[in-house]
């Protein structure tokens, strides 16, 4: 017994704009309890608030699972945002405005007394892929996450570089307004957002594709691929180019790092195989001197990436 | 003299389309002798005919300044391409194509037996101004040469980024040709080549500007700046269209590194401070969250960088 009790344990948490995700993890990255804990953020309360949810939820999990809190190595969190993750502080979550400022460290010891580390979300997903997924046994890796925007974690020398912004790298000079307050952002056209904005366009030009199926307003990336899928030239058409804009950004990075593997992760990767033989054909052309060395693979952990990532901070 | 004997040196070597220029130093990065050695490089010539003269202008160093061979820690070389620093190959060398392929260090051992390094000459540059110049006391940084093309060199947890290609993102898509194939890059519009490119746009289409008081074959970068210095609108226009193109990508690169210091250099950072001003306020704007952490600064070692780095490649 005295051997299972010093067991130690790490939480990561993935602090969403829709929602809290707690899990609980071995120092072997092995989920702890059946599933991972899950709770609305509702984003637009005091910050107090949520942080104390966040602590409810270990606490909860730590009773099932028969833990003790002098078990906990400490809990990571991904903050969908800008962080000075050296002094813990929310530089910049739009999000979850009420957490911009706020030293996450100092008011989460109030709700659990155990070390505290902080990350931008996509960054977690890219240290646990590192750790546990695709890129584990690589030195230089970059993930994207392809979401309402685009995250993306870069893995140097087995670390992850802070304070990147990848999805805010122009690509279109002049082109769709970003929500960065640039023009033409590489997330503006190959985000989930992107690929639906231009399905609706394409929709409304062509009344004869089924992408007019659904109400406009609920067009979802899914549904654009689904359409392509059984032949719809108009779908096929926002696929063909949105794929141009994913890859034009993908050799953008493999042009200016060279990693060993890109890695592709949120809700369109699960598009899978067919998707990323595109990526890669396309990619491959536009890439200095042909000379491609980069794998471009999809994410191995999925949704679990970041919470994964998170638990494992500063491991 | 038994102790000055002793004392070891290092060769770097700038080997450009057009010259070959040889510096020899002391461990502290001091010249030795007056002046470093040039001559020209006559890029069609076949490979050993251009290492030889390169060896023959190391041994001339040698004699003038009674040094002997034992006394060399080695010799590093600066190639104008893409390299395999690992395994010492060209890979992509587009201006001395009889390179392209060749194990430098077998090669250039034949002429002169001591330890020999290649690398990017951007980033040789980038080196050089991180052991002795701007970059010095910088942990991660980002250097550019602004000339024919955008060379670049990326310093991060103190190391240089192998094979990175920065001026070959695309910032505008499916904008002019550029040499690398794709379309667009940003190489193709903030190179001193771009600059001209445009200026003599704009010289024609303005009759009235003194851009056409030179022939439009002569038109060069520092021209147009003179031009626009004296007030000439449409040189104006092209610097301050330049200008925007320039810190396009600047910001890309400081959205997605987040480096510390980024370090201008290449004959059009010497338009200096004026120049560099105009490039803080534009990058500023462009930046995510508005948060710019990242000094933008002028080189310090001007045309010397590329040889400096290049002599202190594995130190």
């Amino acid at each position: 017994m005295k051997n299972i009790d010093n067991k130690k344990y790490n939480f990561g948490i993935d602090l969403g704009g829709t929602n809290i995700v707690i899990g609980l993890f071995d120092d072997d990255g092995n989920f702890i309890g059946e599933e991972y804990y899950k709770c609305p953020t509702n984003a637009n309360r005091n910050y107090k608030l949520i942080l104390k949810d966040m602590a409810d939820g270990c606490y909860k999990i730590l009773v099932e699972n028969k833990i003790k809190i002098t078990q906990i190595n400490g809990i990571g969190i991904g903050i969908p945002g800008k962080c000075d993750i050296k002094n813990k502080l929310v530089i910049g979550a739009c999000n979850i405005k009420s957490l911009n400022g706020i030293n996450i460290e100092t008011e989460m010891k109030k709700f659990m007394d155990v070390p505290i580390n902080i990350e931008n979300d996509a960054n977690c997903a890219a240290v646990g892929e590192k750790k546990f997924g695709a890129s584990r046994n690589y030195t230089n890796s970059i993930m994207i996450t392809l979401g309402t925007g685009i995250g993306g974690g870069i893995i140097i020398n087995n670390k992850i570089l802070p304070n990147t912004e990848i999805g805010h790298h122009v690509i279109v000079l002049n082109g769709e307004n970003c929500t960065c307050g640039r023009k033409g952002c590489w997330e503006t056209y190959a985000s989930a957002t992107g690929l639906i904005r231009e399905a609706k366009k394409y929709a409304k030009k062509n009344p004869e594709s089924k992408l007019n199926d659904i109400d406009e307003n609920k067009i979802y990336a899914k549904f654009v691929f689904d359409v392509a899928e059984i032949g719809d030239k108009t779908a096929i058409s926002v696929i063909d180019n949105y794929v141009d804009y994913l890859s034009e950004g993908i050799a953008n990075l493999i042009n200016i790092f060279d990693p060993d593997l890109f890695v592709i992760g949120g809700g369109i990767s699960n598009q899978g195989i067919s998707l990323l033989r595109k990526v890669r054909q396309t990619v491959q052309k536009k890439i200095y001197a042909n000379d491609l060395n980069t794998k471009i693979v999809q994410s191995k952990l999925g949704n679990y990436a970041g919470i994964i990532g998170a638990a494992f901070l500063n491991k």
